[in-house]
């Protein structure tokens, strides 16, 4: 955990403090089941809330200290409890195993984790979807392979990012099932020494689901998908921060991160405003994907469980989850303030002398009955012309002087071909099938 | 794609064969759809599919010889497919770029290699759904950490699988679901030169979904999703192989991978029975994981895409998929023949004197009334007696003379703690969880 | 294997007939040794050393069939010698187990697979200094962020590509000493039923050097060694593609990669020039990046050996060596025939009205007494008008005109500033460190 | 960096303390160089370093408030230099640019990290050698697939282990040279503003080497060297992590983990002792390997740098060198005081009935005239027998009755190939090899 790449709510789920006071929950919750069974005294169970109350927040350093003697957590923190609570504490516990709590209390931490996730990804959505329709039909040149291809509109990039963290959504909304079930069954998941009836209690007290089968512990293949599930997303995170980026060289210019007024772009180069914001971005995706083999191979614990994945959790439970929130953050701040240059992009749009429309010419030569090998290669032969001129000569031009071109297509038909709007008469269809008929996100 | 590993159905889905014919259906459907709309003749659509029956399969090497003096693959198809057809042919591609098809074709391949891998995930869900209830009740030591812990049931290990597995069912489903769309958008995904009535039509035809919002190709998200998923798959088939390769150990010997008898273990011991079958599927699953890596990295493509996805996918599509359809396969093999014996695993069980059983005695200290702390001490202390004489001690008669465990428990009470059958009495629970009900493997 | 993505060299070493070949050598070899041990007759390693002669190439087809019945693959091939050559053959594999030979086998694979490699980089390096030295002061752009930041020459950019090749080759030479290692040393590693001179031998015979302790088999510490560095050298492929890539965009142009008259860069639009090899080098240096966590995974066999490293091996021992030859033989390629425009260069360096010298001109003001802080914010200021001018305001006319800078610098301070030379002057000695004081990249 | 797994001398190299010292000495002794070189006055390089003395550690709250100001680390940490050494400050980094501190000092820390590390191996390789030898002739079995195969010895184990982590520490040894470099080359590594005689010297003071030529940055081609070279060595761990689990299981128990007095393996089970310390180590070794392809993804950063690399390496600069300092040293204490069990091992080996001794009849079969398929078939039925008997037969009695063996072989001719010295007569052969002949580790 990076403080400068952490959020305190996220933050907040991964601290001693938070874990011990779901620990407690899971412990408590399952001992009002047992009394409700009658294996314990409604009376203790009742006490072990009031003197938990009483005794107010757990004293980590307390609990560290007996962990140093015993080398075992759960144990360490029962007795800190049992000091606290006084003889009902003997009646924590019982039949349950040190999974039952570590495991549960994982699946509370990762649910919560998940829901900061998925609000990140709504407000991403909202200002994603605010500002495509701010550039709904902004002209910008589509680029494949990074050269000049055919123009889109800025608010069409921005509907795909949308659609696509759209899809990210509904992954991470499916992830946070997987991994958000509740086991209580004991040393070997046999409940040989607890009621089933516990499990099912304590589950439906934390929002979670039961488990249906359990071993020592939650299947792993479980924590697995969620964590590739947000390699998922810090990869589209990658895509559009690159995206960014690519706006933004000096070259293209179309776009630049927000540059507040206190900010230096370099120790050396006064003049300078870097797109570091985004740069960042892409690395913190790289880490967030790191994570995912570590899970993967968390997967295939020995028998009943090993401990192996213990530790791998200890680092990517708090490290993804956090990273992740951060960026995402960082990503919605980026996209919210965006200094967006119209201007630029019709600059851009421009240079090419016309060579955007090259198919369009292509097509009508076709249609007016030439071969589409030679009408390849007529628009070929005058848009190389263009393309070496580096834009000082005219496609439109060029074409309207071809004698070949001129036998198929007249002057007029030509200068057809070059109307942008024709490009645009589809962004509505596109726009309700991103956002829905009304615009709501929804299609 | 190692033959060693392939199987003919999904290989056959990767051949070169193949993928002309779904390109060739793409451009025909297409073509269809543009005489809908008046932009082709009907005569000329019509006689691109009756040219194509009438010249039979695609000459793969003459589309070779094409692309190696164009260097580019779907430009050499459609000139191939123009000398089988004649002039008509020029009325194909209309509108369309390269990677409409392309694109297409994947979502295709992986849609029908995803339902072949569903497939094989029922075959596997049904053999282990079977031995499961074979097994129902089979007694086997439970064991964390490699060291024995309490029973459980072979069955119930089998039951672990199935849940594992049908899991990963849904999870593919909802895959297939991701990357099984249509893409006919045109050179920047603006349907500029194209309606969007060819992309529905053409996706209603091959059964895909319509993309909402495409650039040039079809966004890599979903097929990182896709390639993620069958990393997971990979990781739950190396946790079972896994745990037959623990069972086969000698000292362990409670299961065995099915030997042939004209089967060699071994050039230099004529002894050995190995089981390299789940040691292969192993290495398999370390495949397949590592593709999704390559495929989390292929989704920051450059504006409205670059090529770089194109050869990992030339990759990673055949040999994740065929990888792990011959994994599954193999798996499915080895979990119908496997060799279980239950005597054996009896005989470890009994092996440790019954110190399998002390959590019960804890517990029923306890609930006498002594502290936690102590019926710990108490146990503990036998325990280790009959830890340290390698179950040559018997934990109940070493239980029965200490005085101080007497004092709390009376020996009829010790004994009732030693009763395997306690274990299982929620196997039925579990397997109803699982199973459904009726067994029917849809809880 | 991709054949699109394979040369014929490497992929020969992985063929069939190249393994048994290289198996009986090692296994005629041995046999040789254990004749000179007197442990076999010297007649019957003559005679199988002649059988083989007369027999000819092996036949691939026979030793797969015996295969499919004994589910072996080393007594398969022992058993088709043996049919060859006689009752000779039963003093081969005397003392050996299958592992001897596979592993060995390997070995020989893997070095002969770090030869061409070499032959590879040393190609590149020779491309890359040639082009380096012709570019040596080419002015061009440097780039931070994707922003221009200060002049460089294209001839260092080529020059920084050249150390970092020179380093992958110094790790590859070491990463195949690492692999290129003999194990002849029976069934657990022990020697127990074969001489060590007999390894000696044929470690000798095949170029190799000693395993100076194995299990069963080879540990493969060494292969994931291997294995990493191939990504290394794949991540640097990919750093200059990229570059390649960036310098190829429509805005930039400073270079190209070559394009051939047949070639056409889009079925859609015809102008297109497009980076296609350094993006599916990209792509490339992703898969050989993919193979390096299998391999490391591959590390931690069981005990003495168990074999799930083998399936991962017979995927990327081929895959990573030939698609990385394939790749550098591409990327040299592309270097080679690159086309470099340096007028364009010219233009970029010039279009930003002279921003890329604010730095000297923040420097003057300091040694003029200027505080850094007031000196960056009078450089700032000024630079910010030219930069929302794009250009179109000169950096120097401005600061000319700035009564604060006119105050710690006259005129002709300042134009002093604006001397591209400047920054050239330690080119000579960057290039003598890198390619050495002679040029011939031995520094 | 989770303090649970950290030691405090590696953990103390990423505290911002030690940062900002080095950030300071990079930036002191370049003034001095500039001194040297007449650029800036003896007087104001020598009142840099008493200001420092004066001083005292940096006040990194006061650091931390600037960066939040002013978004740039290196501009906040030189106001703060200037705030404690007055105006003389303005010397300070001059012609350099942040990443010539931060690189720099990135080397410093990574070279300082390899030296705890190669530290740890050493302690490593010498309690792996001191245990070899404790039981280099205690007999146990070997196993491949983890079935019994033939007898090594447990010192022959450690010895590999021991091998394979001398290569580590080679391997670690090359790749501290490899980013152990030193580059002040300003803006875009031209040197422009600043002579490389700086660069030389602050290397020199630095222990470091020059880098030949840099970017903006140090190629990080060097870095993912780096961090894959700790991915290996975590694989090593892994194995010998993996081994000593395998021990320990129940049925085995071959050797334990220390298991301290006041432990407790199981809050459910008295009586168990888990390896947890080895489970962990493979869980820390996944999250080391996992940091392999953020670094190799750091390596294409774009032109003369982009910032991508930055937030990746403040992740896993400190993690994977505190988690794999804090797994060697786990590792060390783990096979020091590593339980052993002699008489189980032996009570292991002979618990197959001397199938471990197959091999050796067969090979006196076919040494009598045998062939190898018939000597085969008769040492594999009797060997079944045994095997399908658990170890209550015995082999040596089995073949003793087999007719068509004491055809070939007289019964003390077999009784000869059940000794157990046989396999050992090449042990000091292999000591050899590995520890060299004086047993000085150096073969």
């Amino acid at each position: 955990m990076i403080p400068r790449y952490s959020r305190p709510d996220m933050a907040a789920i991964w601290t001693p403090e938070s874990r011990f006071r779901i620990w407690f929950e899971i412990e408590a919750h399952a001992t009002d089941a047992l009394a409700k069974l009658g294996v314990v005294p409604q009376e203790a169970a009742a006490r072990i809330w009031e003197a938990d109350t009483a005794a107010g927040p757990f004293d980590v350093a307390r609990i560290d200290a007996i962990e140093a003697e015993t080398k075992h957590d759960v144990i360490a923190f029962l007795t800190h409890v049992a000091e606290r609570t006084g003889p009902e504490a003997r009646f924590l516990h019982q039949g349950m195993t040190s999974s039952d709590v570590l495991d549960t209390c994982l699946a509370v931490q990762l649910a919560r984790a998940s829901d900061i996730l998925i609000a990140d990804l709504d407000r991403l959505l909202e200002v994603l979807k605010r500002r495509a329709f701010e550039h709904k039909l902004t002209p910008t040149i589509g680029r494949s392979h990074g050269i000049h291809a055919e123009p889109v509109t800025f608010g069409l990039k921005l509907a795909q990012a949308y659609a696509e963290f759209d899809r990210n959504r509904t992954r991470l909304v499916a992830a946070r099932a997987d991994v958000a079930t509740c086991a209580i069954s004991g040393a070997v998941g046999t409940f040989a020494n607890i009621d089933p009836f516990v499990e099912e209690y304590v589950a439906g007290k934390l929002g979670l689901s039961v488990e249906p089968v359990s071993t020592q512990v939650i299947p792993r293949d479980r924590h697995a998908m969620f964590f590739a599930t947000l390699g998922v997303i810090a990869s589209s995170i990658e895509r559009l921060a690159t995206e960014v980026r690519h706006l933004q060289r000096t070259e293209v210019l179309e776009a630049e991160e927000y540059f507040s007024p206190g900010q230096k772009g370099s120790s050396a180069m006064p003049h300078k405003r870097n797109p570091v914001l985004t740069e960042n971005l892409t690395g913190l995706a790289r880490m967030v994907r790191g994570y995912v083999t570590p899970a993967l191979e968390n997967v295939a614990l020995w028998h009943e469980r090993d401990i192996s994945h213990s530790s791998v959790e200890r680092y990517i439970g708090p490290d993804a989850t956090i990273t992740l929130d951060f960026a995402l953050a960082r990503l919605t701040g980026v996209i919210d303030k965006l200094l967006v240059y119209p201007a630029r992009m019709q600059k851009n749009l421009d240079r090419m002398g016309g060579l955007v429309h090259s198919q369009r010419v292509l097509l009508a030569l076709t249609q007016a009955g030439v071969s589409r090998e030679d009408a390849y290669r007529l628009v070929q032969r005058n848009a190389m012309k263009v393309w070496e001129s580096d834009g000082a000569l005219s496609l439109m031009d060029l074409l309207k002087a071809d004698p070949e071109v001129g036998a198929a297509l007249p002057a007029e038909a030509i200068e057809a071909r070059f109307d942008l709007d024709y490009h645009y008469k589809h962004v509505d269809t596109i726009f309700a099938r991103v956002f829905g008929e009304a615009g709501d996100g929804r299609a």
